[in-house]
């Protein structure tokens, strides 16, 4: 048997069958993750809360049950972690913020519940940039998060401490969240999986809204056969999500191993690449060398007003976050850090009339995106045009660029992965963004696999 | 035979038999109407442009095709008018405005293509409310359109040269738009029926947008039957209008005579009556107790934050319609009125936060009404707080209090009817306005229609 420690790395898809062949039980993966996190987390600071009694609980019920020969959902026995966004029944529910401290919900946010409803084990809430905004969770009140390939460093955000989590062999995948750059660039700091599906696709019910027009919840995983499978299990309309779409889910995993021959993939010069870091041009340029020779069709496409995109998704994250938090602003500004006092401050000064622009041009952008990626299957991208920076310095300009290549296809609700391309010198993991067409979850993944499977960038951080 | 001109106020379900049966042709019923507008728009001004040539052509056409035995659509041969915010191919759009005087668009409206492959004859565009923003009426720069029962009194707006049009007899019905009372309010005020549907019920594709999270379209009809016989040909999903919605449409002709023994019907007390003109008050008071002798259950009922959903409503107008005009307030102010340009400059006064809060109040009121009403089948109450008032005079305070009652409708996107239950002493027309649940259009049409069948305000006014 297996030691459970050594598994600490697998994949979901790796861990499942050996799961139900019983060479390894529920309760000791959650045992190893639980010794983990205990010996690894004081340093990482990924988790703000570790539900250990009833991590134990559940992994208990899960042996149980494939003891006792039962049906297993697809995620049975499996730890995961939750960003601390997520509403979570009899657990404290932080959002990153003092305003939250003493909240212990008495429901599960709808990721929570299908989760659960697959089989998952809950390890606990994983910290974040306060209240989601923001991509270094550098978190004020709750200390940052530490980037598991370098301490000193960022590990993106906001969904920072889901991705350090998983980097680290903390869970075996954890949800996220995702309005400019939350899962994806997280993940590409990392050097594991982030998927934000298409606007509408997973129901955040139960998830603290930063901007409702942009917000969007997926998972972090190791593997783009687990983001499949998280995929599977979150996806679907769920009426108490007014912006979930009532649309028929895949089987995101049917062609997941497909291959990219009859595939045609745009890569979006300019705007994109502009101001990257040449290390990370050198290793996406690379990336796309793989997907040709995997027989993908590699045409430069040219989507225009990608700026306009990107100012429509910020100005509007600043306007719905500032509405949102209104009367706390007003009420409680001190529990509210600085920095993000002064972003939701910068939200109030714009003018109604700016905002419905930005919504008119995000509608119209996605018109337009839509016919000039027709044709195209997917369009390919760095995730983040600069890697994980220092904790200790925050360059200004830092906080526009990163979320800069991930904010469009939030403005424009289409879905779009990261997955690991490459190591800088530094030794800080790279991304590679693939977006797709609307609902088109399954193309997106199918890409992202078949690069995944010719490359070798699932590695394991320094610990 | 019957002469057309005798039969210049008869209902299109009066009309279509008779047209089958050849008893009357779509030639004399055309020629009879431009006949009419000939004779008395010189003085009611109800119509901008009258395209008698396509009308006549049109005329013969429908004419052959009944004589050869064709298949008909519902509206075969039916002469109808068109608010002048529907673009039509070759024919001039000015939507009421300088800014469009010169434009003749190269397509038709969603509508008219719908009126139009249903057999419906088009008679030519009717004069609005400067950009459809406004109750009276009262062009500055076509002139102001003159109620039919009693010329020195505005006819309603903003689509009050439809709503003239059709109580004058010169036009069988006609399309308006609604963002605030555009249908509903002229139509009580000219004593003809005006429905407007659930929002992304009929698409507004090619109709001028004021706020495209709350503009409606939809017919002004002389009967309750007529209103369903064109919500029939109007309704249904239209990919090209970003805010239609992809559901069925049901027959809304089936249940329309059920009566209302088994329906139950709130009566909104407070914000729906305070400040009415008594006249209207107990015009309607009288009309719920004909609903009540017809066998309606009713019941009292609150509906909350009224005021708020009203207020809300008036912010959205004045910064989306800000908004949409916002190049042409820089670029070319004096082709506006001074009462547009005041107004679209209120809008732009809000500040985004304020815009966000009302939209995020909207999505909740959406929610607490559709809680209050469940038990119930309609809300009813006077559609207009006020009868039409003098041309020459516009007090202030009655461009906030024309729309009251019927913009809270707007903001929650919900049906509503008005159709007529009366007149004030000085002979002008008092209309009742039901509403329903979203998408329960069904409902408010056969609730209206047992009203009017047990009732008799179908009246003809002095000509």
């Amino acid at each position: 048997m297996a030691s459970a420690d050594d598994l600490a790395f697998a994949s979901i898809t790796e861990l499942a069958p050996r799961l139900a062949a019983k060479e390894v039980s529920p309760v000791e993966l959650t045992e190893a993750m639980l010794a983990r996190i205990e010996r690894h987390d004081p340093d990482l600071n990924a988790y703000i809360t570790v539900t250990a009694d009833s991590a134990r609980h559940a992994a208990r019920a899960a042996e149980a049950a494939i003891m006792a020969g039962h049906a297993l959902g697809p995620l049975h026995g499996i730890p995961v972690a939750l960003k601390d966004l997520y509403a979570t029944r009899g657990v404290a529910t932080t959002y990153g913020s003092p305003l939250f401290a003493d909240w212990v919900p008495d429901f599960d946010g709808a990721a929570v519940e299908r989760l659960k409803r697959a089989g998952a084990v809950i390890l606990g809430k994983t910290n974040l940039h306060e209240l989601a905004y923001g991509t270094t969770s550098a978190n004020a009140h709750y200390g940052p998060v530490r980037n598991p390939w370098r301490r000193d460093h960022h590990p993106g955000g906001s969904s920072g401490g889901s991705a350090a989590a998983v980097a680290a062999g903390l869970a075996y995948a954890a949800m996220g969240s995702d309005t400019g750059a939350s899962i994806r660039q997280p993940a590409a700091c990392c050097g594991i999986v982030g998927i934000k599906p298409t606007f509408g696709r997973v129901s955040k019910f139960g998830a603290l809204p930063l901007s409702w027009s942009q917000d969007h919840v997926g998972p972090l995983t190791r593997t783009v056969a687990d983001a499949a499978l998280l995929m599977q299990a979150l996806a679907g309309f769920d009426p108490r999500d007014p912006t979930s779409v009532d649309r028929p889910v895949p089987d995101f995993g049917a062609d997941l191993d497909k291959g990219v021959r009859d595939t045609r993939i745009g890569v979006v010069r300019g705007f994109f690449f502009d101001d990257c870091d040449p290390e990370i041009v050198g290793a996406v340029d690379v990336a796309i060398r793989v997907l040709e020779d995997q027989g993908a069709r590699i045409d430069e496409l040219e989507l225009a007003d990608m700026d306009a995109a990107y100012a429509a998704g910020v100005i509007t994250i600043a306007v719905e976050g500032a509405a949102y938090h209104a009367a706390d602003l007003r009420a409680r500004p001190e529990l509210f850090s600085d920095e993000l006092r002064a972003a939701f401050q910068l939200g109030s000064f714009y003018q109604a009339t700016d905002y419905v622009q930005a919504q008119r041009l995000r509608r119209h952008l996605i018109d337009q995106v839509g016919r000039e990626m027709a044709g195209f299957d997917a369009v390919v991208m760095p995730t983040a045009p600069i890697p994980p920076t220092p904790i200790a310095a925050n360059p200004p300009g830092h906080a526009m660029l990163r979320p800069r290549n991930t904010m469009p296809f939030n403005a424009l609700g289409l879905p779009a992965i990261s997955v690991p391309c490459g190591f800088t010198t530094a030794g800080l993991p790279i991304g590679l963004q693939i977006a797709g067409h609307a609902f088109a979850e399954a193309m997106v993944l199918r890409i992202a696999r078949a690069y995944e499977h010719a490359t070798d960038w699932r590695r394991t951080p320094p610990l």
